[in-house]
């Protein structure tokens, strides 16, 4: 195995554990910022090194369609293309091709869609996705998952379920025949329905995959429903691999997950929020286009060690973000990706030394303020 | 003097220089890299200082309309506001007044015109120029100049010529009751008539400044034209104190300046070039949006130390560009920059082992070409 997981101690059904990849160790939980098309937006690779990530996530569909997976191979793969050194996880383009993509049509063999960008026709394919991501060179590809939306019938989300099923068990056999330098994780469906969520998983540990992924959920569903989701699937994964909680969340999803026993997240929220002048801290959400922090000489938040933090303050983020100023939207990313990045490792520490439910308890107010953003 | 300039060496009419200011030292001759509200578009100040910048610049007219210069001051001056650390020159704002603002009345008392951003209406006189530069706590401050447009005749470069001697010395006057940390400098006017330039000259040096500068250069005025003002000005101005040739430009005219005995320099073109896909180089220019970079595995530049050269290819920064993303204005900028500074870096060198023509002569092919974007 190209990929080794070692679960060093647990807390509840909580798990501190490192996971060791072709480009390096990523200590989870982890949180991977996300850099859909090779950087995470205003960040140059040193700058996301600087503010503690230890993985990035990309994005297969994007990639494909702009600037094409041969120009990235020809280039020597995606890390030597985007300078970004460290363990990189690329998403499969399910999600994608059914949020972005226009005119799709779903077949047994794969998906045809047309590119969001141009318009010129594409076709993923199971085989041909797990194939683009070994080109790619990254550490942990996914498989091609079929993504129904929210709210859909069960009959819809069990059509989705069962082919995502099939789709996986050829994913598996492309990637057992040829192998990328990586693992490849899974990816469970099954919408809200707990028997397919139960089932589903079930059939993936059976093709025996380096990781497994909870896909579907936040794609509109409530709070509560996307929680029971986790609650029913993570207890039936086994406890050897790395579990991945995909495109989630607030602090206080990640919270609730990581408690579940989830050891990988990511999330568009931290860099998104941080390019609209929402910032996070601890003590809740800072609007820094506000009035109130015209003249305010904080730093965003106190004892931060993030680039804006140690040297500026809330006073000049409003400012630039009010004169539309590029600078405001590159530190707010790097303090939201340094707070996130910060929490997660505060996560690891709580974990680690079985305080996981004092830490929840002392920190619980900041999450729910967190959310409100 | 809080000022401290002192000529290590010479090279024919070069200098090589050292600077000393309230917060530290500029190596000259030394380019300042722009940042008009307080950072340099898209870079947080800890990436301006991994360039290698020394020195920046600043833009009181900006700064005045947002935030105000209270809401600066209020935040401990210029440097605490905006976390650059080193030494900051702010441009008095003339330049400004007269390319960006509107309804503009021009009379002896100073100048009243409408906000650019809001309308609002504000005024500028030679005191309170010098005094709002005074709360910023900038290193080196302007004095306020009427800078008229090109072309313009004789008799309005002349009535603008007097009043900014006038103005000077109301300036220098304010400076000498209340002086703020660092230095003030005249500006030398004239537009391009060589005894009006000649007399600006000798007039700011009976006021006794920090230093000089050469104004109402780079509106518009033919390379020729703005070579002769150079060539004119400068054997006017004193050995002694550092010279600043505003708002100039590309490699090739700083390195003609420097070569007249001029130490300071700035301009946006770097940084804004870099925005548009323009990468300075010392084989000539690259327009990284061209298709021929799609599949360029090599660097920006073979050599150069920026975050973007040392890490990706001539191919990302096209893919980002291509895509819109914010990166590619951010590594470009960074590269731009760091072409800049260490092409002042060799001009440094040259100048003090005495090969300037030497270096001018192996190098006339780059400067020519970089000067083609």
């Amino acid at each position: 195995m190209a990929l080794k997981f070692e679960v060093l101690s647990t807390d509840g059904a909580a798990r501190r554990g490192r996971l060791a990849t072709p480009h390096g160790i990523i200590e989870t939980p982890a949180f991977m910022p996300v850099g859909t098309l090779g950087s995470v937006k205003g960040l140059s690779p040193q700058a996301l090194e600087g503010v503690g990530a230890s993985v990035m996530l990309s994005n297969l569909y994007h990639l494909a369609l702009r600037p094409g997976i041969d120009v990235v191979e020809e280039l020597g793969g995606l890390h030597s293309f985007s300078g970004w050194k460290g363990p990189i996880l690329t998403d499969s383009g399910g999600f994608q091709v059914f949020s972005l993509a226009t005119l799709r049509k779903i077949t047994e063999g794969g998906v045809d869609f047309r590119s969001h960008v141009d318009g010129s026709p594409v076709r993923f394919t199971p085989e041909g996705v797990v194939g683009m991501q070994r080109s790619l060179g990254v550490d942990i590809a996914m498989v091609l998952d079929e993504c129904p939306p929210w709210p859909a019938r069960r009959a819809v989300v069990a059509e989705a379920w069962d082919r995502t099923r099939r789709w996986a068990d050829r994913a598996r056999g492309t990637w057992e025949r040829e192998p990328g330098p990586g693992g490849l994780f899974g990816i469970v469906q099954g919408g809200v329905f707990r028997d397919l969520r139960e089932t589903s998983a079930r059939q993936l540990v059976e093709l025996d995959f380096d990781g497994y992924a909870i896909g579907g959920v936040s794609v509109g569903e409530p709070q509560v429903e996307r929680y029971e989701v986790v609650e029913w699937t993570a207890p039936v994964l086994p406890e050897d691999k790395p579990r991945y909680l995909m495109g989630v969340g607030y602090p206080r999803d990640i919270l609730h997950a990581v408690r579940q026993g989830i050891d990988l997240f990511d999330c568009v929220l931290p860099a998104r929020n941080a390019r609209h002048g929402l910032l996070f801290t601890r003590q809740g959400p800072v609007k820094i286009k506000n009035a109130r922090y015209r003249r305010d000489p904080a730093p965003i938040e106190e004892g931060c060690p993030c680039p804006a933090c140690v040297r500026t303050s809330r006073a000049f983020l409003h400012h630039l973000f009010r004169c539309g100023e590029l600078t405001g939207a590159v530190l707010a990313t790097l303090h939201n990706l340094q707070h996130y990045l910060d929490f997660m490792r505060d996560l690891r520490q709580a974990t680690a030394s079985g305080r996981l439910t004092d830490w929840t308890e002392a920190n619980s107010l900041s999450n729910a303020a967190a959310e409100a953003t």
